[in-house]
């Protein structure tokens, strides 16, 4: 009866484990005394900075609360290029090149709808809302490229996947394996699509969240007109909850179409926040405070998981360069014979007895179901100490 | 190549008019002295009333800027039901019966996109919107019910209509007419509609804008399952920018699939927007005060124009009982033989002529072609004096 392509859209099993998790937590609480240990969400722990919050309540106060202007407010469109010219070195970009969303997301659902019903691909692991949500919406029919074990890229692959494809889904640094695709993959995996005809969809949401001084490299500051980069505030800026993001392609009949796209759905976004987005960056010296604060904690935090998984023997696990994610593996300890969804929560259901919520590894696709996602982005470090001991335990019990 | 249904979406003329408007204001200022006087816009020009403001600042500081819930805040959900029940008389909900949107505009849009493909109806007059891009977007099949002369319904088309439709789109307070269904009209259309299993999309965002102290009636006061009603913090607290707006519905189907779709598009509703509309509605002091001032200031301006264009022989008026237009026809100084695009903009452009900005009959669809949209949301009384002088005028001149 009704729209099969809302029908078919999938709840998130990440929402799922987490009220799964609520339920049990206090339970556990009560048998063991213990807290749960929570590594399962996407969510930031840090307050949006201040000044951001000063300068949505000033645009409010100063009467930015009519209609949007279509496709976005030209002081944040200006902020943006401004961000594009020197954080990403994109060059040659002008206002008609944005669209504002609501999020990332907005700007990841909008460009794949403008695909609809053709062929693409993306390397597994794939963001759970992607696969859940984006594809089915959209009516993609989506293959995954398997990355390597050490999540690098397996380019012949590519090159023969891109033979058949409309766009292919690239995601810097990734969700869920902190992966943070360097400057010649980046450029290598262009040039395949260029050679190809095909677009890119490029999601670059945890592009300030990058370690050791390691640079997020993005696609589009490659000349290629047929890239389209989406990016949000929310992970830079402890912004999840105002649901700010934009996209920026070089191919202004993308521009013109998703504008009209954006209006359609929604109106456009909240005036007002747009004006506490330009301000977040203009305003260099703030924000420099703000956002390496909270790398240098994000940092700390990555440091203690991998060194502590990296002190079990058996368990693989790769550095993440990038967002807040690790994505260790597991299949040294999980029985050989288990199949299906059994052996998919096999280690997550174990480490739910000793009080620790993850992801695991199915919900992000068909590759990499021995591995488990540990956000490190809400864990404090005492409870990340808390949460190796235990698993310490467990896994020299398991081997 | 690219989305068909995204590449049917067109440009609201309206856009074009205010552009036009833009840029043909300064050079009749210059030949004439005169302003413009701008009858064309939906914008209001009242600030946002400040306890409301005020709420999204402490919302703001108290930490709601994480990632919203799935559907909506259940504080603003909660909100929702008191005043479903307090001023649209709609018992027996919900917080599984309300999905919260980026303004009214979502909600439509979500409510469109359910029946993609499927024919549909709704009066003509019919909102610009609606016809430019909810109707493309959704790939809907969609018939013009004309109401009549003066604005009240034709049932028997209405009966025949309905047997082969799936949805009936019901907008009142009417946009472009002002019209205000009354109970009687809105539980017959429900009857009819529930005779032929039809859903209804009823679209209330002017609920609040009602004159001489008549009400409007939802038909979700009525317990019929498949209606879906949309409404929007926008018009009642001057709010336009802000986005903020839902749906309810009494089907739970809908919701979950609904919520789904929302979620996909934009990951829900700004988090701190969602307190703001809980103090809007729960602070009924606050409220009474910021709405009823607006509404007595619009029904100065409604008796303004409506007095003088029943003073000008030749122009037949109906009188608006709700929303912030007047759709007068001008049949009778049209010459009988002008057709099309003359036809539709011969009194348009005599108006601009004299420095007066309307919007023409036909952006709203293909009935009353020989009528134009006079919003007064943004004319002060001054300008409306003067605009009625520069008419009365002109219409002597062409009677």
């Amino acid at each position: 009866m009704f729209n099969k392509q809302i029908e078919n859209i999938r709840m998130s099993p990440i929402v799922t484990i987490s009220e799964e998790i609520r339920r049990i937590a206090p339970i556990f609480k009560e048998k063991t005394g213990l807290d749960f240990i929570r590594f399962q969400r996407g969510e930031i722990d840090f307050p949006t900075p201040e000044y951001i919050r000063n300068a949505a309540k000033k645009a409010l106060d100063d009467g930015f609360t009519k209609y949007p202007k279509s496709g976005g407010e030209p002081d944040l469109k200006d902020a943006i290029l401004g961000k594009l010219e020197r954080f990403n070195g994109a060059h040659n970009l002008t206002r008609d090149n944005i669209v504002t969303t609501y999020g990332g997301q907005e700007a990841l659902e909008l460009s794949f709808q403008l695909f609809k019903g053709k062929k693409a691909a993306g390397f597994g692991p794939t963001w759970s809302v992607v696969l859940e949500n984006f594809i089915p919406f959209a009516d993609i029919d989506f293959k995954e490229i398997a990355l390597n074990d050490d999540f690098s890229v397996n380019f012949e692959i590519l090159e023969e996947v891109a033979k058949e494809i409309t766009f292919f889904y690239l995601n810097t640094p990734q969700n869920p394996t902190g992966k943070l695709f360097t400057e010649e993959e980046v450029t290598k995996i262009v040039e395949i699509c260029k050679r190809n005809d095909v677009y890119i969809i490029s999601d670059e949401a945890y592009e300030k969240i990058t370690f050791e001084g390691k640079k997020h490299f993005s696609p589009t500051s490659l000349e290629y007109d047929k890239i389209i980069s989406t990016f949000t505030f929310s992970k830079s800026y402890s912004m999840t909850g105002w649901r700010l993001g934009y996209l920026v392609t070089r191919n202004e009949t993308i521009t013109k179409l998703l504008t009209m796209a954006n209006y359609t759905q929604t109106a456009g976004v909240t005036t007002f926040m747009q004006y506490a987005g330009k301000e977040a960056y203009n305003n260099i010296e703030a924000e420099e405070k703000a956002v390496s604060n909270m790398i240098v904690e994000f940092e700390k935090r990555r440091n203690l998981l991998y060194d502590g998984f990296k002190a079990i023997d058996g368990v693989e696990v790769t550095k993440p360069d990038g967002a807040f994610y690790l994505f260790p593996n597991f299949t040294n300890f999980i029985p050989k014979d288990l199949t299906g969804d059994e052996r998919n929560k096999y280690i997550y259901n174990k480490l739910l007895d000793i009080g620790i919520a993850t992801v695991y590894g199915s919900c992000f696709g068909s590759c990499f179901n021995d591995n488990l996602r540990f956000s490190f982005s809400t864990t404090p470090i005492e409870a990340i100490e808390e949460g190796m001991e235990r698993m310490q335990k467990l896994f020299r019990e398991l081997a």
